[in-house]
Parts: C-alpha cells; sequence; structure tokens
C-alpha cells in the first residue's frame, strides 16, 4: 500500500467540522468520496485531528493509505478537479509507509482573527470575530503570557471532551495587528482539547474589554474550572495554521 | 442642507455594481434605502464612481445631502445596525456644502489580486482570480512601467463607455507579492476609463504568461485598439482602495 501525505486548504463555513458523521457533511468525508471518484478505492482519510463545525484550515495534514500507481502530480491535479472550490489540496506526496497524520504530530499552531472597531468589515466578516469595544491588547498579551509552558487546561476544556489528561504544554502564544487592521492571535502547542483556543481567546477577550484582568485569567486558568471562564470565541475566526512532524 | 461625506467598505459580489439601475440590486440603492429608513429621507448618494458588478471596495468615498440633526456618530452605528453585512460604513463626516464626491477626485488607486500556482486558494477564492500557469512577474513589471505617464488609454477601454476623452494618467503602478501569496497589481490614476484596471490586468497576465512580449504590450497600448488587447480580467479581484481629494 502507498501511503499519501496531503496539506489541505479549507473554509468551513459549509461543513460539518472535519470529522464523518451521520447526516451532515465533514471535511474527511468530502475528501473520502472525492478520493473515491478518482482512484475508485474507499479509503479512510486520517487528518492531524478535527476541527469543529465552521473552522477554517490553511495547512491541515492528513493521510490516506492507496494501491493505485497514478502519480502524485496526477492525483494531485484530478483531486483539485473535482473537490468543492472552498477545499483544496496544496500538497501531495507519497511519505513512508510509517507516517501518521495524527500520532506523529509534535506540534501544532492555530490563528485565530478578531476584527475590532466601530465598525465591522464588509470584506473579512466571513473570517474575523467583531468586537465592537475597543479591546487593551496590552493587558491581553499580559494574560496570554500566563498559558505559556505546561498547564492542566480543563478551565479552556469545552463539554464533551472526552480526553483523560488536560495537560498541554504551549510554545508560543503572540497577539499582533496586521496592516488591514485584524488582531491576530497565534498559539503553538504539542495539542489542543476541544474548544481550547476558541475557550482561551473568549477569555482573553473579556480580559481586553476590562472585564477581568490579566491576574484574573491565571485564576481561572489555575482553577481548572471550566464554568469560570469566558465565551467560546465563535468558530469563523479560527483556522488551523500548521502542523509539524 | 447637510453635506454628508462617507467612506465605504463593500463585498460586491452580491450587487450589480454602485450603479443605481432597475431591476437589480447596487451598492447606491441599497445605501439610499437603508439612509431613508434612518433619516426618512430622500437622498441621492454620489460616489467617487462606478464599480462594476462583482467588484468590491476597501475605500469608496461618496457624498449625500440630508436635513436631520442626528449626530454623526448616531448616523453611523445607526446605518451600519440596517445595513447588509457586505456593506459597511468606515466613517461618516459632514463637510463643506462645496463636497462633491466625484467632481473633486485627485486620484484613485484600484487593486487586483491574482492567485498564482498549481491549486486555487479555498480561503481567498472570493477575491482573486485564479492563474494556474506560472506568471513571470519580472516581464509583466517591465510591461506594466508602459502605462504609466498620460496615454490614451482606448485600447484597454470597455465596450459601451460613453466618455469622450480617452486620456488618463497613472501616476503609479506596482506588483507584488504578499506574504500570503498572491500577487497585487496596484495602480494609482487621476481617472479610469470603463474595465480598464480589468484590461490591463487581463493583458499584463498574457505577458505574465509570455503569449505577448512587454514590447508588444506597449504597442497595443499606441494602437489604441481595444480589439489587441487581452481579455478582461474577472470582476471577483478588483478592489477600489482608495481615491484622494
Amino acid at each position: 500500500m502507498r501511503n499519501i501525505k496531503i496539506n489541505i486548504e479549507y473554509d468551513g463555513a459549509q461543513y460539518y467540522g472535519w470529522q464523518r458523521q451521520k447526516g451532515h457533511q465533514s471535511i474527511q468525508q468530502t475528501l473520502e468520496e472525492k478520493i473515491k471518484l478518482i482512484t475508485k478505492e474507499n479509503v479512510t482519510v486520517i487528518g492531524s485531528g478535527r476541527t469543529d463545525t465552521g473552522v477554517h484550515a490553511i495547512n491541515q495534514i492528513a493521510h490516506f493509505k492507496m494501491i493505485g500507481d497514478m502519480s502524485e502530480e496526477n492525483l494531485l491535479h484530478a483531486l483539485n478537479c473535482v473537490l468543492p472550490d472552498d477545499i483544496v489540496i496544496k500538497q501531495l506526496e507519497e511519505v513512508h509507509e510509517a507516517f501518521h497524520a495524527r500520532f506523529d504530530v509534535k506540534s501544532k499552531k492555530y490563528i485565530y482573527q478578531i476584527w475590532n472597531g466601530p465598525s465591522n468589515t464588509a470584506l473579512h466578516r466571513r473570517h474575523c470575530w467583531y468586537i465592537r469595544k475597543t479591546l487593551a491588547l496590552d493587558l491581553m498579551r499580559e494574560a496570554a503570557l500566563f498559558i505559556k509552558g505546561t498547564h492542566d487546561f480543563s478551565a479552556f476544556c469545552g463539554a464533551g471532551s472526552k480526553v483523560k489528561d488536560y495537560i498541554r504544554t504551549v510554545f508560543s502564544v503572540c497577539i499582533d495587528e496586521d496592516n488591514q487592521g485584524r488582531i491576530i492571535i497565534t498559539i503553538t502547542a504539542d495539542g489542543f482539547l476541544r474548544h481550547m483556543v476558541r475557550n482561551v481567546v473568549g477569555t482573553l477577550v473579556e480580559v481586553g474589554k476590562g472585564k477581568i484582568s490579566p491576574e484574573q485569567f491565571k485564576i481561572i486558568l489555575d482553577s481548572r474550572d471550566r464554568t469560570k471562564a469566558g465565551m467560546t470565541a465563535p468558530a469563523h475566526g479560527l483556522f488551523l495554521a500548521e502542523v509539524t512532524y
């Protein structure tokens, strides 16, 4: 069997997340259907991890096993021809049979985009969370520093998660403004709990609004109590940006 | 009468251009309807110029006259509350009664976005023209220099234009790649003919593909013959970026 690694960009707006599920169109299912259409093989596409309903990816990594001998270049082109225009395979390569897109992950980077100002944006509205009240970025940066390092992130884990280990290591967290006026929050970690980025961002925004202090943010993190954290930031501002192996 | 100047951002995908017309929803008409809803006054919104069906604006400027004494801040907020989410008024201010959004224009800047590579983009597809074949940017830049300065742009004027004077002055033209992989063509001029940017871009892309040389591009410009130029680049890659007075 050949082991094929793919790098996928997608706009999650029209999908019920990455994971295949009954009765709803997912990114995984769409990829599997189109790979079958081209290769005539039933494949399982294994992603680096799930993304929620409405979440986007700039570089999601996945792998699947196949038998056919179509060249990488032809397979890539054929798949992009049949995929809907909100899913694009950016790279496709045959890799060692042992490569596993989920088990081998070393780190992941997520980006969250916020549009902050007296009016929303017409052009970027699909990919930014709009916050009208001016956010104090200095306070948000101060609070964000507390998640750096290894912590129990229970306080920022969404309900319904079935993991047993809530400990994750955050390698870096940045809060920047880009040249188009967006606030970009970038978090890199060895792994993420369900809704972790969105819950961290929702709570950082409370800090930015002055509703809670950076110190209170730290107390929430340390409490391991989900009910203490802020709202879950909406899905449409979140992007899986990078997966490293 | 108060003279109100507005700066508008819009995603043109769902509109038949700026200009009010029977049977089709335009940006101008939408603004006039919403201003009436808030002020109860029948106003005419005069833009700096028309944008075609599907063309976007980052900073379109317009003005309208009104009687009511609502504050600038309240008017701005009320209008943005009732406008559809693909039209946003970024700024609103009362200006001198003599200000005219079209007659007083000194220069305009348009941006055209191209996505160039073996696969299209899922995330930016609504705002970029996708070109699969690798474009030679150095040749495109060489050709683009020929439009700098004052020229008769008949060769790049769309059919149906009713202007008498085809002479325009291009102040600057830049072809850059941004950090997300887009090719950004920026043209600033004292004015633009119908479809001028899209026809220039369509012809520059022919140069980038090696189908015509930079010298042939100059011959096309000098010919003043529309039938010699390349295709009209699609509307969805074009943005009115700036208007100066």
